[in-house]
């Protein structure tokens, strides 16, 4: 249709526009040209992606006058000088240079590396202050500076050495930590330096900066923002179409920790985006059901403002994620509800450890969300689903939700409670040794039940994920797998330190 | 190339036709109409897709008119008062109601929530005939009503409690069964009573069904009848193109259990699609090889009806999966012929066992297909092979595809010996202690062996799905690790048991 | 714009050219009509696909009127004969017939059914010179001929079978080999016979092929040459297209062992291809960066030749994948610098093990490249990052992925030290023994450690892959927890040989 569509305004006269709408020609601000100037050729990829998005062929003067749910720039006041150019290298690049720690001289310009999310709340203020709020903002705090999970981490990426028979456990260095788990939950950008390169053009001097190059979405920037709009929005096309797909979702949400991705694709609503989308319309804002997508893609059901046919509103558009959310589903021991503040470090459970449950899963409420917080925002999420589902699916694809909530949650406490005698016995050392938990073989069995099996056996009851997904790639079957191993490694110990001597009599001895 | 058409049919004044070939304006019935008037607000969702989709283009007259392959309505006898107007909302769930359990009164028409397989038969017979006599419309009681399945769902999907140092297993949920296991065997849909609920339209009254929603394809639904169309065609747009797709067989066809989607996709045929599909055309009918597409997904070797350029028939369309099949390779602890009936609980194996084979391999002979009929699917699937590939190719595949199904039967059988010396040791219990032979941590592996790894290597041979998949991705090394994992474990124990002076000794010390 | 730049040339009545650039109508030779007289209804699959790419559309003396990078001939001297004629069947499939032991007489003709590399350089004589040197052209040999590989590949597809307590290996056969590591590695083609085949047109004769079907990139063909051009420009329309994507690469580089699809699709680079390449033009040559694509696929930064969009070369094409390489990460125990000669059977380790390192990670320097030529490869890769990133960027990135070798060759050197005191108190039977140290369970686990898990984070650091990827999808998590596993498995062994009183005493008591 769009083919015909332009076809038809050529033919008429119409004056020719871009499938996006876009007029071809904006101004370009001369200290961007100037950018343009050199790095056309030396980083030819940055300037073409840029020259291909809306930012190069959209001003915010432009944009700030379209009127209703179109309006793409949320901040009232934008500064004049600012307003009639596109918004190009120079605009970001020299914004707010003052407030940047890595703000260095370039041929005459203040420019920094770093583009934060407080550069970009200059024209989208409101984005940048709900994401302040999402707990990605505080996703490398949340890991870095709670002292259970860093012991967790620490068993993953510190290093380990064979000595005497035993092995050796050493801390992770920043080089693994940047590449690893912070590489999605942020990096401290720090400059630390001045360095003198040679380049094409002569002797330059460029700050360096530690923690670079990072785009995670809780990166503390070198103006002590928070987050990277980089993680979704690609630099330097910026392109919604891109961040409304799924795969910006799988950077970081794709390995059994957090198989989202994974089970999306393998639900109905992830088979109509694979099979439909080509001729979806992924630009669109408001985004309209129906006509411009037939089915969700991550972004629809937890970010995206939707609209229907005629026009309503029917989400709004948010960019703290929970919103929506009820239920905290990956990640921690047990399922509970979503935290009440974005920063995580500060919960305790009853055993005084910064974890939202206590290993028994008993809840630590006070840090948690209440009933009702969580009845409002299962509505905003139901009202979604009740486009395309009427009210009987939706409640009882919930009940089914909600029960594998807690029979997940039932089989983890079978799991700990094999765990917790293991610890008690001394076959492995635990918290009570003051040891870590997490870092014995059989620790990672258990590990490996919570971790991986219970959530993705969630991710694939929350988004439908259809029933193979949920049983056997890292459901159901792995978890049932885990727990009977877990049972028959206690078998065996008391089996063995029966037969020395100094074990506890089996009880599970044919 | 179809924008140079639509263009070129625009210059030269040809009335325009939509790409699908479908004229834009057909009748939609009063009915319909009224169901519209207030669900498009309600779910704008459904009535969109449904607005693209063929059904609301086409009335079944203009649809019985096509002569010749094109034909897509086999049924001989529509009904005169469906003939003239397109299939809208009211066409398919007020159709048949005094058979539907779900039937309720809504707005004054008598409305039913599931349509059936019986009410698609209406246009649609043919396809339903064949369906009816295929093995996945009997998927919900092959797996329900087998008493040895059941023992593995159960330990699979069945909870379970640590009680005094042992893992004790609990029945599974109707509410779990529905979201795994039966999510694609299909539930049981049952009206269980009536609701009232509060809608923007006032107080109404809907049925509660019990087992919804559920779209699998052995559903029994509240006509009695068995399947679910929209388990491949999905609701409301139930589009050829997204049926067509390797995205639909995943949702069901993913997991380690039964990995075709994930073969598919590492091999040359999934190469070409993923690579080269953009520009094919996946909703001609026939499908025509060459012109349409130029590589097979799934519907086109198990299910579609091809055609060559010249408009010959090369394979006849067959909603009867089997038809082209002559093995089953996996789900069972061997690969065997195809069961002579969909209905699978009718088996009987040497033990009386509701298997295909024994757990030393024998095949069930009486209940599988007779080598004269395996040889004739074998032609039917290889006639469709030799439309690429020559006889000499087709050949060789085959022989070694037939080749892997012995050598990988033969790998299971060494699998299961060492677990039958590990039952005859009571080191686990099964069968003969009247115990589930499924739920040890030890019979895991031993599963794990078949269920997974075996499955995947033939259904990499079959689908040439590439080295690299079969050997690394759940294959071949799997399949070893397993047993010298098996081998390992049957002596650890025979060690233990032997310093224990319980035990039998060990045969393996170095 | 497509759209709009074809309905253009159209009103302005310039010549139609397909949306390829490839003029509809050129001669096909006498012999190749013959050929498709017969075929286009037996095999209407191939023809059409043939019809379809730029073989059928384009003569060899078109072709060579190309000046500057888009030139797609390389030989300079094309056969006359060859030259105003489309590449159709009888072209290739008649080509230098004397050399090729599987040639045979067909109605007239002298026809090979295996077109080589060396029938490709007749006008690809550059890169079939480049693919000689390029060490996959050598992968049949490399895995086959080299003992220490022999024996791995043997644990995995060799046959086991269970008697008297202990499982017999035995060695694989030619069929198992073919579509398990020589289906990717390449089988050697053998003409063992004729066979005379009743076909529609009569009885005819046709060569039997030992090892035929075979794509594999170091296939031994039947005119002596090494490799198959089809492995990745999959005949019958040899794509650039197809080539360009990274669906090609998957088909031998997608298991746990060279995971480098997975690990694309997972980085920013594959979102930016799986969200935004439906717009991309994946067949200009040379390929602009920028204006054709705007994020790398595999062939962008392994092979393709790249260009700004002033038209100057960034990247200059190269069948050496080599070429761009200084690390090879995978397959074997411990990453280590790429090896000097594409045959690494003649590579001897400190121990006399045809392996580039030994078992202890000291490297087997004199078959390796120096420091020189891989700081230039280094170079040369980082040539092309540059066009999209700045030096900081790209040095920070190569500081933590040469980092990553580091540790994770630490990683593997703990996992090899358990391993090693498993080996010397003969709890598990390894080469000073006389014994395939990789056949046991134990071994397996070890094996787990640096042929999947140290491989996929070698992958996802030098690729960018995400942290989730690299962290817990085959990564960091499991390369731990196997090492944990390893000191487990000692410890258990000495309790239990301790008590039986034959053993050393534990040192990990608690």
């Amino acid at each position: 249709m769009n083919a015909f569509i332009i076809a038809l305004e050529m033919v008429l006269g119409i004056c020719f526009l871009t499938q996006t709408g876009i007029s071809a020609q904006v101004p370009v601000s001369e200290s961007t040209q100037t950018c343009i100037a050199c790095h056309e050729s030396i980083h030819p990829g940055i300037v073409e992606d840029w020259r291909a998005g809306r930012h190069a062929a959209m001003t915010p003067k432009l944009a700030m006058a379209v009127k209703g749910p179109g309006l793409k720039v949320s901040s009232a006041a934008v500064p004049e000088h600012l307003k009639a150019a596109a918004v190009g290298c120079a605009e970001c690049h020299t914004l707010r240079s003052a407030s940047h720690q890595d703000t260095f001289s370039h041929n005459g310009y203040d420019v920094h590396v770093v583009v934060s999310p407080d550069d970009c709340a200059v024209c989208h203020s409101q984005e940048q202050e709900q994401f302040a709020k999402n707990i990605m903002a505080h996703a490398r705090k949340n890991l870095a500076e709670n002292p259970v999970y860093h012991q967790l981490q620490e068993t993953i990426i510190g290093s380990s050495v064979f000595k005497e028979g035993k092995v050796v456990s050493e801390p992770s260095d920043s080089l693994t930590q940047a590449e690893t788990c912070f590489y999605c939950h942020g990096t401290i950008l720090q400059v630390t330096g001045i360095q003198t390169r040679d380049t094409v053009l002569g002797e330059m001097d460029f700050p360096e900066i530690d923690g670079w190059p990072n785009q995670g979405v809780g990166r503390v920037n070198p103006d002590k923002s928070l987050g990277a709009c980089s993680a979704c929005h690609t630099r330097h096309q910026f392109s919604i179409k891109m961040a409304r797909k799924p795969y910006t979702c799988k950077e970081c949400h794709v390995g059994p920790d957090v198989p989202a991705f994974k089970v999306y694709t393998a639900s109905k609503h992830g088979n109509i985006f694979s099979s439909m989308s080509d001729t979806w319309n992924f630009n669109a804002v408001p985004w309209t059901i129906g006509r411009d997508f037939i089915a969700p893609t991550c972004a629809a059901c937890h970010i995206s403002q939707l609209a229907n046919v005629d026009g309503d509103q029917v989400a709004e558009r948010t960019h703290q994620v929970s919103n929506r959310l009820s239920w905290r589903i990956f990640g921690l021991i047990y399922a509970h509800p979503q935290p009440r503040s974005p920063d995580t470090t500060i919960i305790k459970n009853k055993d005084g450890l910064t974890l939202p449950t206590g290993f028994d899963g008993s809840v630590a409420k006070n840090w948690l969300i209440d009933e009702k917080t969580a009845t409002d925002r299962t509505a905003s999420m139901q009202a979604i689903c009740r486009n395309c589902h009427d009210t009987g699916w939706v409640t009882a694809h919930w009940q089914r939700y909600e029960h594998t909530i807690r029979t997940s949650n039932a089989a983890v406490l079978t799991a700990t409670s094999i765990m917790g005698e293991i610890w008690e016995n001394r076959f492995a050392e635990g918290l009570s040794e003051g040891k870590n938990p997490f870092d014995e073989a059989v620790e990672k069995k258990w590990q490996d039940a919570w971790l991986f099996y219970a959530n993705t056996i969630r991710f694939t009851s929350a988004m439908a994920g259809g029933g193979d997904f949920g049983v056997f790639a890292d459901g159901r079957y792995h978890l049932s797998e885990r727990i009977r191993e877990l049972e028959e490694w206690l078998d065996l110990r008391y089996r063995i330190d029966q037969n020395s001597g100094r074990g506890i009599p089996s009880n599970t001895a044919p």
